[in-house]
Parts: C-alpha cells; sequence; structure tokens
C-alpha cells in the first residue's frame, strides 16, 4: 500500500488540514462550479499548501467524474496537495468490488478516498433501512476493499456528534468498523451544525480515549460555532480538519478554511502551511471568491478587508505609536493590511512586491510607485479589482513607470474611434445582436461589422474583423473566461458592473478587468486590455 | 437607589441580554444612523424582548445626546429593555463630580450606565499615561459618584483577556476597584476579538472564583469565535451578555445577537427571551439589516434565508418524514423556515414539497407533477437554476397545472412584439445606450423609447413608460437586485448568460430567472417574469 502524505507540508502527514470546497462547499445555494472553475480552485489552494483537496463525487456527478478524468490527464499539477475522491459507502447487501459507485472511486484513479457513513443510529434506522450491524459491515467491507486496491481511506462519520448524543455504542461501533478495514482517519462531523465548543472538545476527548482511532472534524456553521468548534477539536486531539474556502457550504456553511488556518497558526502555533502560506490567505480567499463569483464578506475574520480597519476616532494616533495593542495579530502574517480607507491593495509594498511578480521594477521609482498606489486606490473605490486581474494591473504599472520616467508606455497597437451595438428581438421572435467598430490600426481608419449571440460576443467578433488583417498574432488570442459582478446591493440594474476576461494565445493565459456602469462598455475595456497586454509579448 | 430591572424578561435580573448594536455595532465600516433610526433600532429590539439597550454615548456624540434627549422627551416607550448610556470613567486628576463627560451621562437621564475602562497594564501605562492606582481611582470613583446618583453602573473592563494574560494582577485590581464603588456587572472584554472558548471559558472560570463579582461577556469576531466565546463565557458563569445585530461592529464585527440568543435559548435552554421573543428572531434580524442598509447575510446561522435550505437531490423523501433529523432545530422556533432548493437533481418529492411552499398544489395532480419535474430538469440542463427564483419556479408551475386541468393559467398582463436596443460609444468618448419596445397592452399597441445606463436600464425603462398608463400596480413595483453568472467551460462571451433579478412592492420581495445566450434577452425574461408574478397577486 502506498502512503500518499501531503507531500508540501511543514507538518507533513502529522496534522492534515483537509479542504472540502469543491465538494461540500460546493452545496452552497448559488454556486456552480464548471470543470475549469474546480482545476484553478484546487490550483489555488495548493499554491496556499493545504494537505488534501477532496475534488468531488466521481460517478454521483458528471462534472465530478470529468474534473478527476482531466486532472489524471495531466491538468492538474499539485505540489503539496494529494487529491480525494469522495464517496459512499456500498449499498446494503452487495460486495463492495460490486458496486458501481465504489468502483468509480477507484476509476477516478485518486490516490486518497474519503468514505461517508452514517452514525447515528436513528439515521441508519430511517434513512438507510439496515440494522447497526450491516451499516457496520458496509463500513468495514468497503474500507477493507479500497485499502486492498491501494487506496488511503478516511471515514467522514455523518451526524457523530447528535448520533453519539443519542446512542454512543451504534456510533462508536460504526467508528470502529472504519478502523478494523484500515481506514487511517475517522471524522467526526457535525453534519446538523447543532454543536457548542465546550461540549464537542469533550466528546472529541472521549472518542479519543475509547476508541485510540485518529481524529479528524468536520463542521458546519448553524449555530455560527463551526470554526470555533474545529479549533477546540484540535485542542482536545483531531490531527486532521475540514474546511471550505470562506465558509461555503449548505445551509448556513461550514467552517472557515481561512479563519480556521488562521487561528492554528496564530493562536496554536501549528505549522500547518509550508513557509510564505499564511501571508497568502487573504489573496487566495478572495480568489476563491472570485471564482464562486460570491462578493467576498469585507468583515471576514483574518482576510476580510475590514479586518483590520479602525476607524479613525479617539485612538487613531495611539494606534498609529502601537498597532498591536489594536490588532490582535500583525495583519501582514495572513496577507492582510491595517487601514483606515479600505483597498484591497492598499500600501506600497505589495504593489512593490505585486510588480516584481509581474516585471515591472517599481523598487527604484518612488514617483512610479506613489502614482501607482494612488491610482490603484482611486479605481478600486470606483469598483475596479485587480486581484484577479494581473494583466491589467500590469498595464497600470507600465504606464506609470513611463509617465514617471517620462517615456511613452508604448504605441497601442489601435484605437478606438468609436462601436455601435444593436440587439433586436424582432416579431417573429427571433433575437440579433449586431456590432460595428470603427478603429484605427496600422495608419488605417478601419470599420467592420460583425453578428454574434449577445452584445459582447458580436463587439469581440466585429474588433477580430477589423484588425486581424493588421495584427495577425491576434489570430491566437482566444477568450476562455467571461464573468460579470454587479456592484451594489440596492440599486437594480442602475448599478456598475464588474466584468472579468479571461485570455489565452495557447501557451499562457491571462485575465483583464473592466468597470463601467454599462455592462458592454465594461466588457470592450477588458477586451482591449486583453489585447493591449497580448501586444507586449509579440 | 432604584433597581432597575429589565422589567419583561422571563429571567428578570438573573440574566441579562444586552445589545450594543445602537453603539459598538454603529463601528461597523457604512453604518450610520439617525437619530430616528436608533430610535426604530430601539423600539424593534424592545419588541424582541433584550434586557438592556445600550444607546450610544451622551456627551461624546451629538446625534447620541440627541437620542437620549428624545428618548426621555417619550419618544420611546419600552415594554421589556432598560435603555442604557455609554461613557468614559471620569479623566486622570479631575473629581467625577467635576468631569463633564460623567455629567452628560447623568444629563442623559438613562437608569443605567455603563462605564468603560482600561484594564490591561500596557494601555493603562501607554495610552492613558497614568499608573494602576490612579487608573483603579479612576474607575472606583467614577462608578461610586454615578450610584451616588441613582444609577445602576456596569463596567466594560476593556482588553481584559489580553491584560489578564499580560498581567492578571492589574486586571484584577481595576475589576475589584469597580465593585469597590458599587458596579453590578464587571464585563470581561475582549477588545482585539483574539480569544478562542476553550481558554476564554478557563479565564472566566478563574476570574469568577478570584474576584467573587458578577461577569459580563463582550467579545469580538476577529478569530470568527465571538458567538462561540460568548456561549462558552455563560457556561463557565457569566450572566450578562453583551451582542449586537447581525454581528455589526468594527473590524471582523462583535457577536451576533441573534446567534448567540439562538444557542442560549434552544442549545442551554436558557429562557432569555419573553414568549414568543425567539420566533420574532428573523424578522427582527431581517429588519434591523434593513434600517443598517445592508443587505442580509442569507447564510447567517438561525436566521438567515438559507439556514434551513436544503439541496434536496437524493435526500428529498427523507427530509419529508422525518425533517427533524436534518436540522439541528425546528425552524419555525426561531421564525424561520426550511426551504427545499429544487436543484439539478430535483425530483417529485422536493418539487411537490417545493410547490406546496409556493401555494401550488401538486399532491392531487400525477400529470403536472410530472410535467412540471421534465420542464425543469429540460430548463436547468440549459443553464436555467430555481434554487434563487421562486417567483418564475411559481409561474412555471401554475402553467404545468393549468395546462394538465386543460384550463387557461391566465391573461398575461401584457405580450411582446418586439425590442431594440443601442449601444453607441461615441467618437467624443460618451457612451449611451437607448431602447425601444414594442407591446400589445390593455387591448392597444403602444411604443416608447427610454435612454438608461446600460442596455437593461434602458430597456426597463422603456418597458415601464409603455405600460405604467396601462398597469397602474407596476408603478410600485421596484428592482432591488440584479445578478448575472454566465456559464461556460472553455467558450469565453460565447456563453450562456443567466440572470436573477430581486424586485419589491414595498410589501413583499421575490426573485426571477431568465437564461439566453444574449445577456439583454436573458434580461428580458427574467423582467418580464418579475413583473407577470406581480399581476397574479394584484
Amino acid at each position: 500500500m502506498t502512503r500518499t502524505e501531503p507531500a508540501g507540508t511543514p507538518l507533513g502527514d502529522q496534522f492534515h488540514l483537509y479542504d472540502t470546497t469543491l465538494r461540500d462547499g460546493a452545496q452552497r445555494e448559488g454556486i456552480s462550479y464548471s470543470v475549469a472553475d474546480k482545476l484553478a480552485v484546487a490550483r489555488l489552494l495548493d499554491e496556499l499548501g493545504v494537505g488534501f483537496i477532496e475534488g468531488g463525487w466521481p460517478g454521483a456527478l458528471p462534472k465530478d467524474t470529468e474534473f478527476f478524468a482531466r486532472a489524471a490527464a495531466g491538468e492538474l499539477v499539485l505540489e503539496h496537495a494529494v487529491l480525494v475522491a469522495f464517496g459512499s459507502t456500498r449499498r446494503a447487501g452487495v460486495a463492495a468490488a460490486d458496486d458501481p459507485q465504489v468502483r468509480a472511486l477507484l476509476d477516478s484513479r485518486a490516490a486518497v478516498v474519503t468514505l461517508v457513513a452514517k452514525s447515528d443510529l436513528r439515521h441508519i434506522e430511517r434513512a438507510l433501512r439496515v440494522d447497526v450491524a450491516e451499516a457496520c459491515a458496509m463500513v468495514e467491507d468497503t474500507v477493507s476493499f479500497l485499502v486492498g486496491e491501494g487506496r488511503r481511506v478516511f471515514l467522514d462519520a455523518e451526524h457523530f456528534f447528535d448520533g453519539y448524543a443519542h446512542d454512543p455504542d451504534a456510533a462508536l461501533r460504526v467508528l470502529d468498523a472504519a478502523g478494523r478495514g484500515g481506514a487511517d482517519v475517522v471524522v467526526l462531523c457535525d453534519t446538523n451544525g447543532g454543536a457548542l465548543p465546550l461540549g464537542l472538545a469533550e466528546t472529541v476527548r472521549e472518542v479519543a480515549e475509547r476508541t485510540g482511532l485518529r481524529l479528524g472534524i468536520h463542521c458546519q456553521d448553524d449555530t455560527s460555532c463551526a470554526v470555533a468548534n474545529s479549533v477546540a477539536a484540535v485542542q482536545a486531539g483531531a490531527t486532521h480538519v475540514q474546511c471550505t474556502a470562506n465558509g461555503y457550504g449548505e445551509r448556513a456553511g461550514n467552517a472557515d478554511l481561512f479563519a480556521v488556518t488562521g487561528n492554528l497558526v496564530t493562536k496554536l502555533g501549528l505549522d500547518v502551511l509550508p513557509t510564505g502560506g499564511a501571508a497568502e490567505l487573504a489573496r487566495v480567499s478572495h480568489a476563491l471568491a472570485e471564482i464562486a463569483n460570491i462578493a467576498p464578506d469585507t468583515h471576514q475574520a483574518y482576510v476580510g478587508a475590514s479586518a483590520f480597519a479602525h476607524k479613525a476616532g479617539l485612538h487613531a494616533s495611539a494606534i498609529k505609536v502601537d498597532p498591536l495593542l489594536y490588532n490582535h495579530i500583525d495583519p501582514a502574517s495572513v496577507g492582510n493590511d491595517m487601514r483606515v480607507l479600505v483597498t484591497e491593495m492598499a500600501g506600497k509594498a505589495s504593489l512593490e512586491l505585486k510588480g516584481r511578480e509581474l516585471g515591472v521594477d517599481l523598487a527604484g521609482r518612488p514617483g512610479a510607485l506613489a502614482g501607482a498606489v494612488r491610482k490603484v486606490k482611486t479605481l478600486e473605490a470606483g469598483g475596479w479589482s485587480f486581484e484577479a486581474a494581473d494583466a491589467s494591473l500590469e498595464l497600470l504599472l507600465r504606464r506609470e513607470v513611463a509617465e514617471a520616467d517620462d517615456t511613452s508606455p508604448g504605441e497601442p497597437p489601435f484605437t478606438l474611434e468609436s462601436y455601435r451595438v444593436v440587439l433586436d428581438h424582432r416579431g417573429d421572435g427571433e433575437v440579433i445582436a449586431e456590432a460595428t467598430v470603427k478603429v484605427h490600426v496600422g495608419g488605417e481608419r478601419v470599420i467592420a461589422t460583425a453578428e454574434g449571440n449577445g452584445p459582447v460576443n458580436a463587439l469581440d467578433g466585429a474588433l477580430r474583423e477589423a484588425l486581424v488583417p493588421h495584427l495577425s498574432w491576434l489570430d491566437s488570442v482566444e477568450l476562455t473566461d467571461y464573468k460579470v459582478r454587479i456592484l451594489t446591493d440596492h440599486a437594480g440594474t442602475d448599478a456598475v458592473t464588474r466584468v472579468l476576461v479571461g485570455s489565452t494565445d495557447g501557451e499562457r493565459e491571462w485575465t483583464t478587468v473592466g468597470v463601467h456602469e454599462n455592462i458592454v462598455e465594461a466588457s470592450w475595456l477588458a477586451l482591449c486590455d486583453a489585447l493591449v497586454h497580448k501586444s507586449l509579448r509579440q
């Protein structure tokens, strides 16, 4: 049997930081990840440095089956984390080897499998409709079959805390069955989310003593205690914690990966992330919110834009002199900033660092750096966000450097004179979009028209029509992603729109951003940035 | 001395549910209460049945001074709660009676005063710049002066947990000084919000033993544990809990009144609200969010719209039989509802359950039910999603019932002949959106044109222009929310767009959905559903 330890985490196999954003997190109302989204989420979680990434339920959901297939085919290369497939134990009265759902777990080629099993007598009897002996056999058989096939197996004991309160013996028998089958960790799940930390910690301590098994914890947030419960369980002896990014999950959600990790690292001193990982918490949190298309919670512990924001009142000067007296930790340690004015990327230091990453040297250019900070702050106050749009940020930084050096940022590959988009819902029910652009390129004025299945598609078509004869490299650029976020809560359609456009030339991928009250103009801005960015690499 | 016990709470003075939304909650970025807002907030909190309402800092903030004056003049009549004024102890080297800030507390005519005092040696020395003896004298003098004037006094010991960890003796001396002065409760404050529940509970137990004083708790949410910490403190002996509505507060916020109360009532069995109070939690939470002008957190524990929402799928039939196996409490006990989300995996059981919730009886209509399931599945395969769009789902179900019964679903209030939207980015850089609709309404053909700041805004404007003269009820309908989701894997702008539109008529709110490859057409479909849905309620 192969041991599949999380390779890049400092505590190695001693402590498991286990993420289930892609499975349990996707249960949140409104989240619907595409396979491409799932791959992007997994890459970000791996960059952060979690030990395990639960990718989904292969065999049960076609999208998840495809995700594992594409991951195994080489689309997902993980540095720190191990990919985990989630699934159910065998059905009653069927051999594990003959259960197609169990086979699908093997077919996923994931090295680790997390099985879910009922551990509350009432669920066993009323939902599963078997007795405890058969429930235990289902667990032991399936675990030992998968272990025999070379998989590492964790067991999620569903409804464990309610079950243990109701009938401790039945609940413990299920855990023991998993242990006998060869499961490495049994995960105590507060599936209905009703637990409080003092009682939960006591149960974890008791179960550790009575079973001698390695314990994990999985908490839902129905009492608003999921983070506290997860941390209390670790203090009580659990060495495996299941979380989701930003607490996404069904009902009130799950334990928030970022708050749990922040607490483990800064409060318990547990080295659960690779060097530099903690300082990525804020960035990764916001990037994952973008992919989920959910506005980041500005008041989220550790990573929220307001988490270290102080209203400048009586204590302003005291805070300036002695910031640590007014913050529970150094905000930089989790990649956040103390701030009075809220911006996503305040601070010269972080922008300088980001510039270096993007190949724009701002170190010896205080004028350009100050200008860039001012510009970013102004734009972000108007709804722009560069966290997920490196390519647009790079263009902005280059323009600031050119301005400070009093040089030209380089001729833009084309300039716009005007565009017009017409959308017709005709009397016969057909819907038509048509765009005309007038641009100047290669010393000529070009007019081109294209139809599309929507306003942005038509505009993109017309722009290509006009430019490709002059800029042949443009032909390799494809749009791969298009995201729209309406900013503001109380304005209906009368609001600012932020558009993110993902592009590729077959080798690189880059993302650009546009913001405008008119969605088509916002899209136009992001489209133009995408092409200008490509022209820099010509 | 008058005892000012919270009159209407079942536990009387034995347990204090203390709200500080109007003072500490107002520290949240973006909240700015008018005096009228503050009066409305206090009335709602009193309806819920909290014991104490901290109204603000009279003398320090003019709005708060006015609030107390208007409350005392009869604008605020409280049935359950006692109003509390918040303020600071006397300045160093000044008699309490001569300190204008202390006098302002008396002038507020509040029967209860909560004084804030530093209890962390580092803050005493570095921010206050006095020694511990003077800090204690400031506390004792001010408390005893106010008690002598007939006020009941609570003491907020700021930065207590950090201070106690740093220098327990200094921290305890401040508490003792308050006790000697005659304070009824000393409130241990986790001002920087860095505490975790197991350690905090231990400290509370220790301090109770060492001082013999009545203890309160005040937690900030910087570790995402404010609710857990507050409840753990109560389990450790605190009998006074300070919270804010929806956890509003500085940085990551405060302990959420609704989650704390939900936990105290349903988990600890503490009778902290008058009869019927708990069932008002959801309503009061949402009303207070409205006043704060902050969108309610749909995933908030106990009171969020999604707090008891299940993606039904496989377990729909089990949930139907035994809902309490899948909810940690009965949702109705906190004024909330279980909701079944119609998702990709919709089956007959969940759709029938959902129909009942929406007032469409599908129980005795197998034909309509089967038709609806087929329809929902087909639409969802095409990118539609009804889980957040009850109003569109209700229309769909009604059409299926009408079809199965061979009746008409009712005349639609209007029909579309055609529309045209023109978007111009002109040579001078200005961006213009203009829409023209041709509709049939009330037996007439109407053509109307409107400009807007984007295509959908213009279309919405033109449609209203055309319809309002014929359908006057339309005038009350407002769009409150507009969400766009691009559904795509690798298709860029060449993808399907899903639009959700939120509407209100001032009384009800409803959400509709539209899906089309053209974003404007998708928005049109959702807009039309919103108006048709309103017409059913005419």
